[in-house]
């Protein structure tokens, strides 16, 4: 039984989904993680983690259309505005998301359904740099 | 330290909630699991898992009201609708919820408060065998 | 490779956030925990566990005041009130949120971004006594 830690670095450009699924499978076939279990956790508060669909582009146009209604950029009901419109917005989309996931690893592959992908949802209106942590333990 | 991966197989009849808390506790006790931690992840995009009260019923009913008043069918903001009007609220009801949980198991059982079920939330209208994986390291 | 198991008791008063970071942190120091996974799961359904912003408090406020009107208590729509008018609410409450986190600890730290926190979210509006399951498992 072994542990591997790491980071992986995502940069986003504006609010949206970014897909790791392939980084990470490369990442799991590169360390040759045969049977285990991957932790995936964003190191912040306001991008999350989503295990969602990844075939039809426009499930997540309308995800975000869905969550940008909810969560309203600019709410007046908001103290905390230090950053802009979208600062406490990103809180409140991030917390009703997830910001860390484990995913079983069989036969050496990441154990996600046909159509399931892992993306960064960045909350955020600017561009940054997202740290992701992967520890992964097992065989 | 060992590991044992599964599937579990949940047949659904409609939106609404499966509780699993049974074949899983029978899963821990059949591979005399100890102690150790128990993933379970759900391989879909419209339905998810739950941990919530498993006494009063009202309260999954309660739940089932509330989210569907929040992400309403057919909902004419949608674009992605190939499969129908629970389609795309099948996917945001997924992503405010969650695909995967990690659960200890102490003294052979699963660490849940006495009130705390799991649960397979259905969000399709139709009928679907639901794949959940099942992943145990421990002792 | 070991593991530990623990429960850390949160006395909390009344709706709102309670911060266990550091309670968690001197855990891990405490038990020498080096490099592994950490599972933290509240055992109760109405009450959640979040990490989110540590630095400024008007976070927590916003986010509280976001879900109270989003979740209103004594809904008119629900049928569960046993336990008075933050009772099927704060299940809700607890439902879009998180009752379980698997943490990665690195170099003998718990692998958390600069302004990430760990906090039970109490939902009801009574002080109760939260238990909190701790699972450890690495070197």
């Amino acid at each position: 039984m072994r542990q591997i830690h790491s980071t992986l670095s995502v940069q986003t450009n504006g609010r949206g989904f970014y897909e790791i699924t392939r980084e990470i499978r490369s990442w799991i076939a590169q360390n040759q993680c045969l049977s285990g279990l991957l932790t995936v956790q964003i190191l912040h508060t306001s991008a999350s983690l989503l295990i969602q669909e990844n075939a039809d582009p426009d499930v997540r146009r309308d995800l975000e259309t869905f969550m940008s209604d909810l969560v309203q950029d600019g709410d007046k009901r908001f103290v905390h505005r230090l950053e802009g419109p979208d600062d406490m917005s990103a809180h409140i989309r991030t917390a009703l998301t997830s910001v860390n996931l484990s995913i079983p690893v069989r036969d050496g592959r990441l154990v996600l359904g046909t159509w399931q992908g892992i993306y960064v949802w960045e909350h955020r209106t600017e561009p940054n740099t997202r740290d992701v942590a992967l520890h992964y333990i097992g065989e």
